[in-house]
């Protein structure tokens, strides 16, 4: 093990925050040396918040300090590949939030940037490392289910994005489902071959407007004959809901949301418990420490990161492919979209 | 196995006309030749809403009915001991609603008469029959929690019954904890020696004019070691609340609440499921028709009746105990009350 | 109301036996006089298990029968459909296994024949007279989830049935699916229009020998723009599984499994909770006597049957929709199966 | 507010390097400045694993220090008292954990040094604090179960301390039941008047030897006229259980235990889920940082902390009470212990 990891934050939006506090304060392997922001004042904000000593405007000067070993790239997704690219030349290692780039040459150029530079890269699928699902991919790949059959996820946010956001967001299944095209890999630990999209407006008609659905339900046909099924909306309005099973020869696992608290309250008109954990931030709270823990692990250990390029790639494919999918309405195979 | 077992009921009110039901038409072992009461009409009615042949004021026409083997006795508790002892004179197999009576030298009197005679004995402490009791019954008497250390009794009524009631019912000890006094009993296969009652009036006034309590919590000392505790309240307003729990050096079991439905609906507000079963006739359905049946396989099978007299009368003692407990404010030994 | 409706059986397998034992004990308003069945021991054991007077060898007997009012169809699949044109044109009202028939026109011959006849016909899908999804479909008829936006439905045998049955059986989408095509249609009073079937050999190669599937996993568009999942297998270790979930702009609801007992016993592996009802004669104990209570009382009170022909018809639409997607892979229109 | 709030622990064991932790890690508003044990090492090794600038043998070294403001007492329950006073001498606020002594002089003594110095009292009853039970006690506080009738407290350790610890420990009622005198008090807001207790040596033989019970329940009248009860065991094999149950006048509420994950896992045996969360570092981690948050704040804002020095004595009498009931078997009121 080497000492401390120093670190590098491009980009103080939320997520960048949310890596900030938690290299701060959870994470006492890594020392955050600098963070940039096209926003200086964000950047300014964030390292006086988080006792970050250098705060620049441009990444240039965090990719140039020798003393920094890795940097974790959280700005605006056009800017990923680019910014992989130019972090690997200066022999960065990275950990880079999905996706990668919204189209694959892009990826492919930054993924070969990353080899040549035998730097490592590591994707932020932060819900590989929530306990629920961390335990069920542990149970699958302990045989305790035997030969997984069906797979189901499902996955609802509270509310939808801006609609500006959501133009530039790559729709839906490039943004949001894109974790579960993640999470139906992991969960099973098998590829997916060909996918079937339905798609529909149901919660906003600015977001059709757009271009964009706010309802699907997606199809897998893993290669390895499983068969599972995504199902996403913008809105439930009972909050983040975040859910999958797993169903196999030798049995079955479900995993419910995790809630605020387990009280129960009960009167005349029924029984009464808490909704669900509202949204990201609050679910995934230690699923992004531990991404992060993991990623520095990677780096002090000479080991190579838990989730690839590879890992990043992929579901960017699958999201293509759910696009073409449902623009076609035919089932779509992957090896059309990449062969 | 003899035929069909020939019946007589004594007593038409609520709960005869449940065993009615259950003898006609989930019963196909068992007869229902004739039903008696005071009332007549009541008898009448019965009899012309579950087909019986016979109706009658008089329970000893019943007792005088060469082809009746059984009886059922449902009527007032104050009658219950007297119409075991003529029962059995007659000869006839005896079910009895709880309790045989509130005092012991009348119990005892009964029990001395069905010995004479050698007929069976069986007393309606339904919730044994319960599958959910009946399979904690099971896994301790198996030996799953190994020796049993806690017991724990969640016994609430969602409402109390009329004061004019409660006044001839021998208070909530007698009437209510006395079901709890023999699940006690029941769950674990050991007997209580010792009993502390607190007691007090928390639902409605009138009930402590009355002399009685709406709400107790009772500690159980059994002979094992082990310490029981029961809580009742007259009013539960969410329902009839019926849990148990055990607790032993290698294990512990919780029993929920039966609902009508297993959704769970959830909104803005909250996620909401459904209450408990109302009250004893929905949520003990099945108990009757089994206690009913296993008293006329015990006939059939000329075997031991799984509820006997001796469990009818240690819940008095208990009941009795309990009730001098609270009014001394002190833990009494059940040997005080009956050596 | 009229008074008593008496009721002959045709067919004396499982499913007519279950009937019979539920007429005779749990539905006072109907009397069962004859049963017949192509194995005449069948119907005489029937007969002898249940006390009905007439056991013979030919529906038609039943037919003649003056006094019988109503018959219940449990014979093979393949006789439905003449057996109620049959039945129609005797004047009887009809109560039928699903599916009607395999093929649309036969199923059109018999629905034509029940309306010259204005004889009543109710369809056997006795889930919709379940507890749970009854509830599911009030709070979803009462608008407590608002718009319906995603419907989903679990639906898992214990075990295949044998292959020998499968190679008659008119395939998973028409003889199991087709009860989960009801449900999607009941819950949310939509209808749909388009179906994506994926199916698989996961359980059993047999299975994939005789033709058929044992895994599937449906996609269904409503017309309301709603989109609902089915998914099925031939055998999950675990038990009998069929829960659904509806979702909407509202709110949602989630139905779990019933089972045997609510006791969670907890030792140092886990807490283990009860696995659900066994199969479907466990599960739909309830569903089985109050859809022919239903069919009952419709007699009675000249009013609709609540499952109608249309009810019966639509699904097998919807099976055969479903084969005909998954054997060329692409969405299809139910339009192009029945216009 | 002020600005940060420099603190001194004296203590360096497991719960103070707990708080050592969360003081460095999750409290920002706090900076830890010196350590104190008469371990030696114990100091120095809790001060280089959180960076706290001192380590010393002697805890007065901490008091004489002008720079810091507030001292948590982790040290040995036989030094609180005395700790207490002289941080009270010298102008520190202070946190100590439970209990404050075991006999009620030098308790008195304890808080009459605090008052007249004029300094902050916080008592270490970090369960308040639980998101579980701090929950309960608002909906409570709102109104929502009407007037409390009915508190339920299970309270049970995975597994005993050592018998060296025990000796010295106060006994069961002053070591583990303290933490739930202190919930029953908090959960309803009313005091305890009357206490009974019933205890038992079920676990293991030896704590029985050393002059101490591992099962127990206690009864509590509280002086509103509600009733509760504690039942505690040393050692629950499948883990650390800690609920809650308060029941009212217009409704009940219910806490489960916290788990780990939220997998349901189901196979031919039956439906597995997580045990509760280990012991009490595990369970209460978040507890832990809130109660020492507010600790701070209480501070910074010059407001009373939340849990005072009276809330450190009432347990004591309570557990003093407890023993007393269980010696003499018979109810013990308050006012007979402390006047």
């Amino acid at each position: 093990m080497t000492n401390k990891v120093n670190v590098g934050l491009i980009g103080a939006g939320r997520i960048g925050r949310v890596h900030a506090e938690n290299l701060i304060y959870r994470i006492p392997e890594a020392k955050l040396l600098a963070v940039s922001d096209v926003f200086l004042e964000a950047a300014e904000k964030c390292a006086a918040d988080f006792q970050i000593p250098t705060a620049v405007k441009d990444h240039r000067v965090i990719l140039e300090n020798k003393a920094i070993e890795a940097v974790i790239i959280c700005s605006s997704t056009d800017t990923h590949a680019q910014f992989i690219i130019e972090a690997a030349a200066a022999g960065k290692h990275i950990f880079c939030e999905k996706p990668i780039a919204l189209d694959l040459p892009k990826i492919d150029e930054a993924l070969a940037a990353v080899e040549q530079n035998r730097v490592k890269l590591q994707i932020g699928f932060n819900r590989r490392f929530d306990p629920n699902f961390k335990h069920v991919h542990e149970l699958v790949a302990a045989g305790k289910i035997g030969a997984p059959h069906l797979v189901r996820i499902t996955s609802r946010d509270p509310a939808p994005p801006p609609v500006d956001y959501i133009k530039v967001s790559g729709g839906i299944f490039l943004d949001m489902t894109i974790h579960d095209f993640d999470m139906a890999r992991y969960l099973i630990g098998s590829e997916v071959g060909e996918i079937y999209a339905a798609g529909a407006v149901l919660v906003d008609p600015a977001i059709g407007t757009a271009g964009d659905l706010d309802t699907a339900v997606i199809t897998l046909r893993y290669t390895s004959g499983a068969i599972g099924t995504i199902d996403n909306s913008r809105r439930a309005v009972y909050g983040y809901d975040q859910r999958v099973e797993v169903f196999g020869s030798e049995g079955g696992i479900v995993v419910a949301n995790n809630t605020p608290h387990k009280a129960v309250y009960s009167n005349t008109e029924g029984s009464h418990s808490a909704l669900p954990l509202y949204f990201f931030l609050e679910r995934y709270t230690e699923a992004y420490v531990a991404e992060l823990k993991a990623f520095i692990e990677a780096i002090r250990g000479d080991t190579p990161p838990p989730v690839t390029g590879l890992d990043g790639r992929i579901p960017v494919v699958m999201g293509l492919a759910a696009w073409t999918s449902y623009r076609e309405n035919r089932p779509v195979k992957l090896s059309e979209i990449s062969a």
